[in-house]
């Protein structure tokens, strides 16, 4: 019966790319106040196509920002729930000059399509809803039930939906979570991605003097606050790269022999070659490949103080800041290591400066999820068979806010099936989709619709 | 002989200040290119006022930028001769609207004189000029020979002084060099400046990645260069506010404990409340007074990279740069601190980042002169005498760069006789000069002038 599914999806392409345009066209930019009206029309474009299809609840949700849709088809008794996740909103798209062809105007060259949101998300999101049409064409049912929540807030910090989804966790009970806003290590190489780091920062302000001052008269009188700054930050990483702050590493569990083999067999970039460093920097210990995917960071973002100009003022300057943000791995808690990062500045800022900490206010845990995990093992059949090679399994340096929410607030796993590129310029000019994913990535969503439901 | 040309400058103070008021009013603001025919008029001034009283010698020198008066009188014979230096531009006077009074309508009002120049330098050269007066009108000649070079340049670095001072070693010849374009530790309080620090810098930037990075895809993969910037640097200094740079020190004599009596004995500011510091940062076994005098400096002036704006950015910066400068003390060699380092950075930088080193191309050995040196002794007894208090000896943290060309072109001690307060704003709206410093300022040189005969 999925190969039904899989012949409908390959005949009926060509009309499927046509209504994939139509949803591209639509400039549903959410930071731009002007196209209120084009955010409509993407939320129009969501509930018209998944009612046409025979989804049974499709409803416009207000939020006090743009409109969230949600929509559900729950006719496979005995079988699971899927919960489905993506955004319909869009990055901007200027600069519009870089672009080689108009962000809103899809258009095919090179076996890609380029528009914005070809590959985040909308291109993503569609891909699952041309599969719910095949299915229901060809089958008159869906093989799981499916609760969508396609949102139009993402690229603007997803304010209404966090909100939306705690509220409504009768509403969106089900038994796993699926998510296609991400990407494979490479074009053609089925990825899993089985982990995300977690999140926390703050901000710290050194005050000296209440003013510059002159660094002749001054000059042995008073702290530097730059210097006061350098010698803070040093003493909270060493030259290995491990992290020294006292209480920052509690709860984290080691990696395993397993993992790390899997995450060192996963292809990836030439860290040298892609950024330019004289050498790679991770920890003592670790690859650079394992210290991304799965051991915490401690990173200064900015660092300002004093005079940047041209040529020499010859200043003590009042104040320097550094900003901070780590990224964390399952067992750290966002809470205690802020609280351990406040702690040790507190404890060990130098003499004869004033400290003035602004904690960051958002904060995420860390994801992961059994490699192992039936659903997981699924994915990868589902991926293997379609693309023919067989999946790597990653964890991410990077967060995705949706997921760890999904995480607390449900306890259910969450499957993340991206399809994107590293190559798919998200957030640039010339975004794009290579059409060989949109197919055989539909393959994958079909067979695993199926394959999922005895998990 | 000396009571008659006190005599004279009491008489005629009122005259005189009626004088200085004229050099006051004149716009010599050296940045200001509109000013050009201001310049003029203040050498005019000069040179008409130094050929009226009876100086032999007077010349106006083309020097390429502003002019320099060049002006002699050598009539002393067996006498010692002086090469005096000042300066006859100010620096701009904007804001406007912070002045009480305009700042070229000199005002008097508490005692003071309020106009740009009052102090830093038109008031101070104008004393020696009203000096030179008094005793020519009344003596018909000077106590000693006397050379005199006042540039118009000093504001904005002195580019064509130094030339010229090199260019006429055989005219500029003298015994010793007078200089009164500093001040007093406090209003009232007789001050002799025997030493000022030199000065040598440099300018590191750490890159590492070729642009700034996704913290979270690229954290641990790279070393973060504002990181390995803090941890260079908290390397160059302790928390002992001890510079650990090897040949840092080098050859520097250790202070007596003469020096430092005198030094600590000295007024001074009390640097927690005139700058807000939750308390003093000199170097461990020195105080605050002894090393802002006498210990060298290594600030960081500025410091910079990555994300400064609102909020939260999550990148690795592509690089980090920091400013610094140091103040050296007598047997430092301001090349031979520069290559230290540069040294240092070039062993010490974090591994995973490119160094680039920009150094300060200006440097400046200390100056120094013996605190019991006749000339200096001299000079206090005349303070003493016209303050009617004890004399105090300090070293300057600051530079003053036209006192270590002199020194080191010349081989001879350089007196600077100040007269300026903290209070003076140089440099600030509503410049001022206390009206009992220029008359008792003038009578410390009518005696100073006389009593340097014979040293
Ligand atoms: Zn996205
Ligand atoms: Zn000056």
């Amino acid at each position: 019966m999925t190969q039904e599914v899989i012949d409908y999806l390959k005949e009926n392409e060509e009309q499927l790319l046509q209504k994939l345009h139509t949803f591209l066209e639509i400039e549903s930019v959410s930071t731009d106040a002007s196209k209120k009206q084009e955010m409509e029309k993407a939320v129009d474009f969501l509930t018209g196509y998944l009612r046409d299809i025979g989804f049974t609840t499709v409803e416009r949700k207000d939020t006090g920002g743009h409109p969230l849709v949600y929509a559900e088809w729950t006719g496979a008794e005995d079988a699971p729930t899927a919960l489905f996740y993506g955004h319909y909103d869009v990055q901007p798209a200027d600069p519009y000059d870089l672009w080689d062809s108009a962000p809103f105007k899809p258009t095919i060259r090179d076996g890609k399509i380029f528009a914005r949101g070809a590959s985040d998300d909308k291109g993503q999101v569609f891909m699952h809803l041309a599969v719910f049409e095949a299915y229901l064409k060809t089958q008159g049912s869906l093989p799981i039930n499916v609760k969508l929540v396609i949102e139009g807030e993402e690229e603007i910090g997803s304010g209404n939906l966090y909100p939306f989804l705690e509220n409504n966790q009768e509403l969106l009970k089900a038994d796993f979570s699926l998510i296609s806003d991400s990407g494979m290590v490479d074009k053609g190489i089925p990825t899993i991605l089985y982990g995300l780091k977690g999140f926390t920062g703050l901000e710290v302000t050194l005050t000296g003097p209440n003013r510059d001052l002159h660094s002749g008269l001054y000059g042995g009188a008073v702290k530097n606050p730059a210097m006061a700054l350098a010698q803070l930050l040093a003493g909270m990483k060493n030259e290995d790269e491990e992290i020294t702050v006292p209480g920052f590493h509690d709860g984290i569990e080691e990696l395993s022999v397993g993992e790390r083999k899997l995450m060192n067999a996963a292809p990836g970039e030439n860290f040298v070659s892609t950024t330019g460093v004289p050498e790679e920097a991770p920890e003592k210990g670790f690859t650079a490949k394992e210290h991304t995917m799965a051991r915490p960071t401690f990173e200064v973002n900015g660092i300002f103080g004093g005079y940047q100009g041209e040529g020499t003022k010859t200043i003590i300057p009042s104040k320097a800041t550094a900003k901070i943000t780590c990224r964390l791995v399952p067992g750290q808690d966002p809470t205690h290591v802020q609280d351990a990062l406040v702690a040790y500045i507190e404890e060990h800022a130098p003499k004869g400066v004033h400290v003035d900490i602004k904690r960051e206010a958002l904060s995420a845990k860390a994801y992961k999820v059994d490699p192992n995990h039936p659903l997981l093992e699924k994915a990868a059949e589902s991926y293997s068979a379609a693309f023919g090679r067989e999946t790597v399994f990653v964890r991410l340096g990077g967060s995705i806010p949706v997921v760890e929410t999904i995480d607390s607030l449900f306890g259910i796993p969450v499957v993340l099936l991206g399809f994107g590129t590293p190559e798919d310029n998200l957030h640039s000019p010339n975004e794009s989709f290579p059409l060989e994913h949109f197919s055989k990535g539909m393959e994958v969503l079909a067979t695993y619709y199926h394959d999922v439901k005895n998990v």
